[in-house]
């Protein structure tokens, strides 16, 4: 067991913060702050164990690290987890505590909102630090510009494969009608898309396919649909060993996180596929972009545009991957390795 | 083995720092600031996994929280390892890092010297922080001070267990002739105790008894000489299963750490053999009263006068535990836990 123990040589900086009174106990992980101050949402989930909960918020927390510098931003990659089952757990003073061990940390965590913490959590938050975005008087709702980044995105990954910059021709299978999920179907069937739709909940399919020109289907048959695009934007792992087969699509492009439910062995097998995949990392950035700029007092419209540049930036990894033979997936990781590493290090690259 | 894995529950702040550049990899425990900022040394260790070495930090900032507490100083508990043999890893540029670290905890947490860290090593880290003692600038070395406490504590177990406040009609045998054991075997001759001492340096041994009245013995065979109070001043375990029994003595009061090999069932076996042992923590704690009035801008003369107050505490100690028929070490402990028990409250105990 030692050797699958958690290792935090990879990360600057991991603390474990206990509090009596409130029975708080969390641990935040600071990434990597080369580029800016390390963010990411803390998540509160009931892990069976302490090493659990390590193993879980130092994965998340590079990943963090990964999402900002592919998305060009100046931020570094931090995540938080507060241990325990929310509603046994969740009240007003332990949140507060947790407002003053980020505080503590001197923002070099900034917290956000993740599963099973909310807007209200980060105002209680927010009245112990300022190191604290998606409060109510932050940008709001980050879910349209996320659409809009995937949207764009998705585009760039139709140029490529099918030289046109225009939707009208193209069929997309949308899994998933949450915010972003809905938000994208809109988009293309505005485009012109010929959109499928699917949802586990079947009022949200009759109303999408009442207002567009579209189809719904069951969902499990989103991955027989014959179209172009394929469009995951519901849950992890929608691109397993049992769903990868039925794919018919050429693209792979969606909101979802963690689509491939083994990264490396299924970016690799879509490739041998010939189907493109844009990393999921990548292309739904949108909800970062909008926190990075509420933090640095910017407006939606900036957020809308920098979210639109996902794009570009896809583009530039879709080209380096077919120059150099590798999936779209290490192309994004090595554009962001890059990026850190490319750094002025004559001062020291810690933020401690 | 996840059973076996250390838990962070009872400490505050338990932080791990990295730093890729300068290669340091170091553990931050800060167990207790009920009282006060943490302090406590940096030990540096070639620890075989990270779970070791956050097992002993976790252990080691414990034990620094009932040492403060149980000296009635303004302080809590903290520790710190930095992972790597130290021959081959300590560089001026780690220990200026490995002070950057300490400086982000903002005064939380206050380090000084360990097992191989030194007075070279602090200053490099002042360079960083003012968050450290034990620097050249500060009170000098501590075991003049420490021998002090040490004598004074040995003076109250006397005076409890023969009712005299003199020293002259008492037996010590003092193992090991360091810097403090030797600071305690002067000041017992000077107060006419009959000393009788053993070292594993032999000439350390013959410039003693040339220069006081003393015996010397063979170093194993310092647990079977007739004495009253035996003062182990050497080495961790010096009580365990194999010298228990060979002790005639009706005192055990020394200046080593870890002195009972197994505290609880050691401390418990001495109890029932009529024998008055001195916890170490309360005994030794001159060197943590010196680096607190450091620490504070005081002078070596209140550091002396309050290692002299140990007697008085550890009375006070003693007298519990008879009256309760519990071991002096729980009654140590006792006092600790109240003292930071009875703190008010109404503002948050956690530093952060």
């Amino acid at each position: 067991m030692v050797f699958d123990a958690p290792d935090h040589r990879d990360h600057e900086q991991v603390t474990h913060f206990t509090d009596e009174e409130t029975g708080l106990e969390a641990i935040i992980s600071i990434h990597d702050t080369t580029l800016g101050p390390s963010l990411g949402g803390t998540r509160i989930l009931d892990y069976d164990t302490e090493e659990e909960a390590l193993t879980d918020v130092l994965r998340l927390s590079r990943a963090m690290t990964y999402k900002a510098a592919a998305a060009d931003l100046h931020l570094g990659g931090g995540k938080a987890v507060i241990i325990g089952d929310p509603e046994e757990i969740k009240t007003d003073a332990l949140m507060r505590a947790y407002g003053r061990a980020v505080d503590c940390l001197d923002g070099r965590y900034i917290t956000s909102v993740d599963v099973n913490s909310g807007v209200k959590d980060m105002e209680l938050i927010e009245s112990q630090t300022d190191h604290v975005v998606g409060t109510s008087d932050g940008l709001g709702d980050p879910s349209p510009i996320t659409a809009h980044g995937v949207l764009h995105g998705l585009k760039a990954c139709v140029e490529h494969v099918y030289g046109t910059d225009t939707l009208s021709d193209i069929d997309v299978a949308v899994q998933g009608l949450g915010k972003v999920g809905h938000g994208l179907a809109v988009g293309l069937a505005e485009r012109g898309a010929s959109v499928t739709v699917t949802d586990i909940n079947e009022d949200k399919m009759a109303e999408f396919t009442a207002e567009y020109d579209a189809e719904a289907v069951a969902p499990d048959d989103i991955y027989d649909v014959d179209c172009d695009v394929f469009a995951p934007c519901a849950f992890g792992g929608a691109i397993n060993d049992d769903t990868l087969p039925r794919l018919t699509c050429d693209i792979v492009a969606g909101a979802a996180n963690n689509i491939l439910a083994d990264e490396e062995r299924h970016s690799e097998m879509l490739k041998d596929e010939g189907i493109l995949y844009a990393p999921d990392y990548v292309i739904n950035a949108g909800g970062l972009i909008t926190v990075y700029h509420e933090h640095q007092g910017g407006t939606e419209e900036q957020a809308f545009e920098d979210a639109k540049a996902i794009g570009d930036r896809l583009q530039t990894m879709i080209e380096r991957a077919e120059d150099e033979d590798i999936t779209v997936l290490d192309a994004a990781d090595a554009y962001a390795e890059e990026r850190i590493g490319n750094q002025d290090r004559t001062t020291p690259a810690r933020s401690w």
